[in-house]
This record gives C-alpha cells, structure tokens and sequence, in this order.
C-alpha cells in the first residue's frame, strides 16, 4: 500500500459512504428457478470484486446496498480516471499510487477530498462492465435481461428500473460531530468549523458558509450604527445621520466584499487548493475549451495555423452573440411582463381603502409571482442550454444573472415605487419590515418545514404500503429502524430551478442576497433594518446547518473555489445602493418636492459620484490574496522548479523533438 | 553548438550590439613606461576572453569598444545567470545549455530576446572578475590603480572615470529597415511592423507603438462622426445629435480599451510570453514576494507557522498604510497647492482685458507650471522610495498614478473652469483648439527637435575639443566619421522625471492619456475635436519612430507586458468622461442657468448611470483574452503534463521526503 497508505480511511473502513437503493423483494422469490443470476446478487458480487466493502441492508421501502472503499481500492480508482490532483509543485498531475507523496494532503490529513472520494465511488460503480466475450443473462423478479459486452452493469440496472437511487450516505460519526460544534452551537453566534464543514460536504458548501458567517459578523456593525441613529438624539447635528450612515454602510460594503475575497483565498490556501484568485476563474474555461477543441478539430494537430484561429474566433464571437441575444430575451420579458405587473400591484396596493382588500390583493400577488418566477426559471434554463458556455460552472453563473434579474424587480420594484414616487417613507418603512420579517422569516420556516414534510410524508406512504403487503400480521407494527433507509426517503439538496445546472445553493444564496440588497439599497430609509437582517442571518446559520445535516440527504460534492457569480451581484447591489440612496436622501430632504438642485441637492450628486469613485478604486489598495497566501503558494512552486529542472528540461526535449 | 546554434546570432556574428566609451588617449601615450597593464588593453583581452568579440573604434570625442557575442558566448552566460526562460510546458525553467529545444523561441527564430541578450552582455561585461590571487595593478594615462580580488574590472572602470559609458548600439543594417518599413512608410497609416520593433527595441516599446496604432485606427469613428455633426444639418432632430455623439464616444472607448486587451494578449501569445493577463500581474509580485521572504527569513524554513504569516501580513498592511499616506500626500498637495493656482489663472486669463496681457499671463503660466509639475515629480519620486512597492514594474506604476494626478490637474481644471462656472461654449472650444494644437503640435516639435540640437551641440563642443587638441595641422577638417561615436553623442531615452524608474516612454504615454482625456471629456463640446487628434496621432507615431530611429541611441529593453497604469488611467479617464459630458450637456441645455430638474436633465443623470453601469458591465460579455490565445496556452502544457507526468511526481516525491 505504500507509505502514503495510512490516510483516513483505512482504520475508518467501516463508514459507508454511498447507498444503492434496489427494490425489496419478497424472500421466497430471491432464490428462484431457471437460468440466470439474481441481478442484485451479481451487482453485489461485482462491487466486491471492485475491492468495495459491501453491506446489504433489507429496509421497510426497499433493499439497500452500502458500500465503502479501503483506501487502496479509492487509489487505484484515481489512477484509472487519471484523475489530476494538485502536487507540491504547484501543478496539477495525473494521480499515480506509487507516487502518492508527491500530492498535496488534506487539511485533516487525508489524501483524497470528499469530492475525489465521491468521484472514486461513481467511477468504481459505474465502472463494472460485462468484460467477457459473451451476453450474460440477469434476471430479477423473474424478469429476465441481458447485459451485454462492455455495458456498465449500472446503468442498465438504472434503465431496467432496478436500481433506484445511489446517494452519498452521512457519517454518522462525524454528523453527530458538526451538529454539536456547528447547528446546535449557541454559544459563538458566528463562529463555524469551517474545516469540517468542507470535509465532510466539500468547498461549495463549505464557501457559502464561511462567506454567510463573516457577512453576519460583519453586519454587527452597520446594526449598533442603526440601533445609535434610532435611540440617540443628535441634537442640531441630526440632519446629518442619515448622510453619514449612508457613507458609512456603502465603506462598510465595500470593505466587506474586498475582505471577502481575501478570506476566501485564505481559506483556499488552507484547504490546499492551489488556485490564485484570477487562476481559477481561467483554469476551468481553458481546459474546458481545450477538450471542446480537442473535439472539434478530432485528434488534428493545430498549431498556429489561421484556419483553427478562424474557427476558434468565430465561436467565441457567436457564443458571445448568443449570450447578448439570451440577456437581451431575459431584459425584455422583465420589462415589458414583469414591470408592468409589479407597478400595477404596487400602484393597486396604494389606492386600496380596507385593509381585507389589500390582504386579498397582496394574496392574489403572491400567487401570480410563484407562477411568474417559476416560468421565468424555466425560460432561463431553457436559455441557458442553447449558449455554448465553458463549463458547469459558467452555465451555473449565467443561470444565476438571469434569474436574479427576475427576482430583483420581482423584490424591489414595489419599493422603489414606494421610494420615489410617492415618497412616502412610512409606507415604505411598512413595506421593509413586512418583507423582510414576513418572507425572510416565513420562508426560512417553510425552507425548513418542507423538507420535513415531505420526509414524513414518505415514511407514511412507505409505512403503510408494507402494512398493506404484509396485511398485518398479528397487528405488529412496521418501523424505519436502519438509518440508511431514513436517508433514502430524505428530498435532496436541489435548487427550486434547475436541478441539474446547480444545488440548494442556489436558493439559499438568492435569499442571502435579496436580503443584502434590501437592506443596503433602503439603508436610509430605515437604518434598524440591519438589526432584524443580523439577528435573521444568526438563525440563518443554524437552519441551514439543521438543514444539511438532519432533514435532508447528504448533497453530492461539487466543485467550487469562489461564491462566484453572487458575488458579482453583491457588487452590483453595492453600487444600485449607492444610487437608490442618493435618491431617498433627495427625497428625505427635498420635502415640497420642487426637485430644485440646490447646493444639498449638488452635494449629494457629488458624494454620488465620489462614493462610485472610491468603490472602484478601492480595490488597487487592498490586494484580493493576502501576501502570505502568495507566498505560500510561490514557495514551493520556486524550490521544486529550481530542483526538478534538469530533468524537466530533458523531457521537454525530447517531446519538442517527438513534435516536430 | 547543439542543434539549437543554428539562430540568427551566428551568421550575422559581425552585429555589434553593444558599445563601451573609454577616454580617447593620444597614440604616443598608449605605450607608456613602468609597470602594469594598460587598463583598456586588459579590458579588452578580458572581454576577449569571455567569449565576445571585440573591436575597437577610436573615434573623435572617444574610444569605443564594440561587442558582439557568438550565440555559444550568451547561451553559456544565460546559463551561469540562472536565467528563467519559458518552456513549451508553459513553465519558466532555467536556461540549460545542452537542453536548447526546450525552450520557446523567439517569432523571428533565435533563442534569445533582445532584452535576454542585453541582459547576457551585461552579465558578460560586468562580471569580469579578477580571479588570480593577487591585487592587479593596472594605469591608464599615467595613474595607476589596483584591481583587487573577485573585484568586477568594469565597475572598476567606471569608478575610476576611465570607462564612461556601456550602451547598446544601433544594428544598421535592421534599423534601416525599419526606418524604411515604418517611419518613413507612409502608404499606410496606421500598419506598423510590430514584430521587427518587438525584436528590435523589446516588449515594452513594442506593446507602446502597438496601442497607439490601434489607438490611431479606432479614433477614425469617432472623428469621421465628429466630422459629420459639423458638417450635415440634422433638421428638427439637431437636439439629439450631441446626446447620440456622446453616447457613441463612450461606448467606442469602452469597446476600444477592452478590444486592447484582447488584442495585447494576442500579441504577447505571438511573441511567446506566455502570461495571461491576470497572471501576469501577479507572477512578478510572487517571484518578488518571494525574493523578499527569503531575504528576511534568511534560508529559514517556514511553513504554515503562524509567525511568518503574522510578519507577512503585518509587512502588508504597512505597505498599504505607506501607500495611502503618500497618495494623501499628494492628493492634499494637488488640492491645496496647484488647485488654487490653476483656478486664479483661469479667473484672471477670463477677466484680462486686452490680448497682450492675456499673452504675457500665460507665458508667465507656462514659466510657472513646468516648475511646478518638475517639482511634483521629484517629490513623488522621493515618496514612491518610501514605498515598499514589490518590483520595479510596481514602482512605475505607482509613480505614474501620482504624477499623472499632477498633470491631469493641470491640464484640465482650467477646461472645466471654463465649461462648468462660466458656461462659456465658445471659449471652452478655443482653448480647447489652443491647448490640442499648441499643446500636442509644440510638443511634438520640442520633442523631436531638442534631442537634435543636443546632439548638434554635442557634436559641435567634440569637434571643436578635438581642433583645439590637434591646433588645427594643416587646417584639416575634423569629422565625426564612425557610427558608433555619433550614437554615443545622441542623448538617451529617458523620462523627463525619474530616469531610474522609467524610460521615455513615460513621456510618451503621458501625452497620449492627456490627450485621451482632453477629447474624451470634452467630446460633446467640440465633436471635431477627434478629427485633431487622429491626424495628429498618424504624425506622432512617425515622429515617435524617428526619435527613436534617428535621434537617439538605442533604448535598453525593459520588461512589460502590458501597458500597465496607463490602461488604468485610460478606463479612469472614460468615467470622467461620462461625468462630464453629462455636465456639458446639461450646461448646453440648460440655457437661462435655472438648474431646474426637467425632463430633460433627469434623462441626462438616467444616460449618465445607464452608460456608467455598461462601463462596469461591458467586460463580463467580452474576456480579455481571445479563446484562441487561450486554447494556444493550454495546448502545450496539458500534452506536455501528461508526458512527464511520471517523471515528475518521482522527483516531487523525492523532493518532499527531502523536506519533511
């Protein structure tokens, strides 16, 4: 096994980390006649042989197959996906297991992440093929099929309808672990085992809690300044709060953000993901584009010759039309279908007299907008697969813009009605505390009492349906005892659109930012918003925990260096509340509304535009990668390059004279 | 030789490239009486024996030593450098010898850049140690002095006076070349031979004469539209020729200063410097953090240990902290120093009755100003040495931040004087005129002629020297007959502020952004005003090649890979260009000065956000980097990766049970 061998998972082999769900069949049948091998027998034979530790779990709503991997076995599957994995030198190699010192270790020690891992299981799995010269006849539930040569066994497993789900199984150890130090931890409000979180469900989960939990501890400020401007009395000087609360929010925003993302490299640089912050945007899009090419032009060496210039050229440029012509559809039908509806609701809403009317209106309204986002996600995914974007995570961040650009007129237009038409501030006051306590508040509940519903729901269904089979005998009761079969019937970690382009995420990061851009774009018209939106983020944390780790199954891993596209919008959200502010301000002291440019008015514009200013600048102070990350990461890179050279020199070499 | 001996070095082995000035003795004093050497004779055998070829000119107002190296001389001493050069696998290894192919070559096919030869003759020159036991005694012209152990010979040289001067020589035969191709070429335009100036002057000068030419093409819209305003009468929709003007402008800026990356990484992917664009900000900050580092941690290990992470994020922000208070410093002083200047000249240049007077008070403004900005330079200079910038290229662009804030004060506040308080069209397009004409067409001529006539007094004083030397026998004319002693006489290519920091193309550059900046800002003013600036620009690269071609001695190469600060004032600029248009056409509008919020002026704060807005959006639809160059990176390195895959981790293994 070589010395790298005594990672995690060789003394912890009993945790089983991923579940095949196959139907349950009744016990007489299992052993049955004819020719032919039981299916699930041969697919637990097979997962054997793979070097899997297998476990056969007979549950209430079907059978269960649990699998986990001795660390040799996960090694030798790396090697056949030549897998590339990050090396001490900086580079990313092909994974070989007698060379496995050569690779950067996990923060926790071990050597393959859970996301490697999780890719090891799939490839283990859906590795097993018919390797021999002739068709082999399976049979289950007396039907009987063939699995031919080189056919994974399954996927034909999955097509026949006998395999029903393989899923990422929870560590019952380590879940037990995150739910004491993290969900159910009330002593720190902010502070997360980070990294536990990312290795027991990977970066992207572990990013968005890290990024929620600094957003919240930063957010303490901007609410004792709101709490101040609420409680104290500032004399002859209060004309000038507000301004000063409002210079103050859009510093702290900025601040925060370029913060951010030097955390975010820091973390990265702790986890041994080697990527600097500009890298890992280009990495995935240029081997992307490098396997497309390699499609395209089918093993045809192309050099710098013209032709794959053109060629490369014209694609970009057509995707890049593409893209205008896809956001241009998104602009339009926002403008044109959802302005119009969201001015009238508003508009309706002011000149409703009773307050029954304005309940059955704001009804009604609720129920359209379900219907109008959810055609409105649709289109956008719709849209999405016709771009030729590089990579998931660029289809990802496109579906991102698209549907947020739905959700922020969908949240915001009815407010800045409020805003600036009728510059009514109280109305508007109303308006931010109902949204922000009612939908953050309701939807968090709902968030969290779905799942659960669901879950019970299917037990029921589960439950009885055995009942009905078993018709009762002697009146005893059926249970869910294994936890495996629990998990089964637990939904999944899905976004409400588009589950393949991107997970829960996606739902949870929307809200997180609907929530930013309500309180910074009205910080001035009612500046103890902060203080509802820090306590909200507080149990934010601990739901979305609760979540993770108790209501839903254990999420695939995915990949995902940064918050990404989200974090676009939070810079642009930055930015609308520079403006939306200056116009509130406007409107606060530009009572008669003569809309005069007087020397406030001036001023104003003034500080406008120097607040854009600084939010542009701000960021040739403050370097995106603290210097020790750098250094970090230049280190090794200059000491291997130094030593390997020679050697490195002389393969060049030789391949430089192989291509010529 | 290898196989790769075959470059451009050998052949043309007569190509002296680089010059050396030493005193001119009189012949009867050569052979002199006592002990030691003659200095130049051992100088001479020396570099003879490093390999060069040697040949000496005696020349009027000097001896020269002319240099030229076989390519085995460079390939040897870039090896003893430890010179990092780019492999086809995409990293930068150092340079071996008997490894030749691996290295990428240059677009005309020789090994070695311009720049990697200079540094290799320096390297030559300058290490010419005394490598025998014994102090040498060495005379020139009578004195005598020591030449101490592992002393380098030149250094000594110039100490003692004797060596006056190392500088790079004019290749004729290719500078005639280009003289042809480019500076005299006037068939077209804009076309310039930017390969052959890339091998001829290097990257930086190369990347300079590539963005003015693009610049020059791109400026042909606009001022063919500016043309077209002054010209063809709209009828009733004349209102709306200068909003359309204006929203053109910008966005052909934002579309030019984007389509500029792309097309600079284009270029930098022909020439084989194989940075991405962001990578290449931050490579030579890494390798310069790095340096660093080791410098202070003395060849002491460190690892994750908090420590060193705690030095180095101190060290950081007490860069930034450096950084704000000099940009303070500055900003302060351009407020309260140059501002009030500026704005009592506009004033009294306003309110001075008769021309003569208005004559003299801007004759004394000119007198007044190149104090003042001389100064203003010397103090940032002085300020960035305080800095601990990382790297000279960091250096440099702080420098230009700092003076560029100088002279966009200077040059503008009177413009904006004149456009905004006093509203004041027709005056604003006259100075505007007075300041483009005057101004770039003045410079422009100082520019070229000032080198000319240091040169011609030069000449003369040498000349003359020389007759009085000689007392005229025979009244035989004395002539500058040799190449290499004209050259030596043309003056340098250096900055008007700072010769350490920068070279000339600080100049350059400067005019260029003010003049962006004056045609930008102004644009809806004076639409014609691009006709200028086009015009003058298709004269300003002629007069720029032939400074450089003629007038001046061959420039050192300095690395760049980008233009730099410049592209960051160019996008700064843009802004400011929204910003005050907007003021302008309010102005231009808003004709009785009521300052009243209409229809109209709230459209133009709408179009002023909505194009600020695209500004920051535009580059999200357009990479920076063409997918071609990005295929052409990736290419290599993946086939290569996956080649020396196992070889590598081999010696990365060995390399880490080495460090553990």
């Amino acid at each position: 096994m070589g010395e790298g061998g005594d990672g995690g998972g060789v003394e912890e082999a009993t945790v089983f980390e991923v579940g095949i769900a196959v139907p349950r069949l009744p016990r007489a049948a299992a052993g049955g006649r004819g020719e032919g091998e039981d299916c699930v027998a041969r697919l637990v034979r097979e997962l054997e042989d793979a070097g899997l530790v297998v476990e056969r779990v007979r549950g209430v709503p079907a059978e269960f197959i649990k699998l986990s991997a001795p660390m040799g076995t996960l090694g030798r599957a790396a090697a056949e996906m030549q897998m590339k994995k990050l090396t001490y030198i900086g580079m990313e190699l092909q994974f070989e297991w007698d060379q496995v010192a050569a690779f950067v270790r996990q923060p926790d020690g071990s050597l393959f992440s859970w996301r490697e891992r999780f890719a090891c299981f799939r490839h283990l799995i859906y590795g097993i093929m018919n390797k021999t010269n002739s068709i082999i006849i399976l049979k289950f539930d007396d039907k009987e099929f063939h699995w031919s040569q080189n056919e994974s066994l399954l996927s034909r497993l999955e097509d026949e309808g006998v395999v029903k789900l393989v899923f990422p199984l929870h560590d019952e150890i380590k879940r037990k672990q995150l739910l004491r130090n993290w969900a159910l931890n009330w002593h720190d409000f902010t502070l997360q085992p980070i990294d536990e979180i990312y290795s027991y469900f990977g970066t992207k989960i572990a990013i968005y809690f890290s990024f929620l939990g600094m957003y919240t501890r930063w957010l303490f400020f901007p609410a004792v300044f709101g709490l101040a401007t609420q409680l104290i009395d500032f004399g002859p000087l209060q004309w000038l709060v507000l301004p000063a609360f409002f210079i103050f929010v859009i510093s702290w925003a900025v601040f925060f953000l370029q913060f951010w993302k030097r955390k975010n490299s820091a973390i990265l640089a702790r986890w041994g993901i080697n990527y600097s912050f500009s890298e890992c945007k280009t990495l995935g899009n240029e081997l992307d584009s490098l396997s497309r090419t390699d499609d395209d032009v089918q093993e045809k060496k192309f050099g710098h010759a013209p032709d794959d210039k053109r060629i490369l050229q014209r694609k970009e440029w057509f995707g890049v039309l593409l893209k205008i012509r896809n956001n241009a559809i998104i602009v339009l039908a926002i403008i044109c279908l959802q302005l119009p509806f969201e001015l009238a609701y508003a508009h309706l809403y002011e000149f409703t007299e009773t307050e029954a009317l304005r309940y059955l209106l704001t009804a009604a309204y609720l129920v359209a907008i379900q219907y109008y986002t959810r055609i409105g996600g649709k289109v956008s995914v719709i849209l999405i697969k016709y771009e030729n974007n590089q990579g998931e995570q660029s289809s990802a961040d496109s579906l991102v813009y698209k549907v947020f650009g739905l959700y922020f007129v969908q949240s915001y237009i009815g407010l800045f009605y409020h805003a600036s038409l009728y510059r009514d501030i109280l109305t508007l006051r109303q308006v931010l505390i109902q949204r922000l306590i009612v939908s953050q508040v309701l939807e968090n509940l709902i968030e969290n009492s779905i799942p659960y519903l669901k879950y019970s729901y299917k037990k029921y269904r589960a439950v009885h349906k055995k009942k009905h089979e078993k018709e009762s005998p002697a009146g005893k009761s059926v249970r869910l005892s294994t936890r495996v079969e629990k998990e089964y019937l637990k939904p999944s970690y899905t976004a409400s659109i588009g589950e393949e382009l991107d997970d829960g995420l996606f739902d949870d990061f929307l809200e997180l930012t609907l929530q930013f851009g309500m309180i910074m774009m009205f910080a001035c018209a009612f500046p103890l918003i902060f203080c509802f939106a820090a306590v909200n983020n507080v149990t934010e944390i601990r739901a979305d925990a609760l979540k993770l780790l108790v209501m839903l199954k254990r999420p695939a891993p995915r990949v995902a260096a940064t918050i990404g596209a989200w974090l676009n919008i939070f810079q642009f959200l930055v930015v609308m509340a520079i403006c939306t502010n200056c116009l509130l301000l406007i409107c606060l002291y530009d009572e008669e509304g003569k809309w005069r440019i007087e020397p406030g008015l001036a001023a104003i514009l003034i500080m406008e535009h120097a607040l854009l200013l600084i939010k542009f600048g701000f960021s040739h102070f403050v370097p995106e990668e603290p210097a020790w990350v750098k250094a970090n990461r230049v280190r090794y890179v200059a000491q291997a390059q130094n030593v390997c050279s020679k050697q490195l020199l002389r393969s060049i070499s030789k391949l430089d004279t192989k291509w010529a």
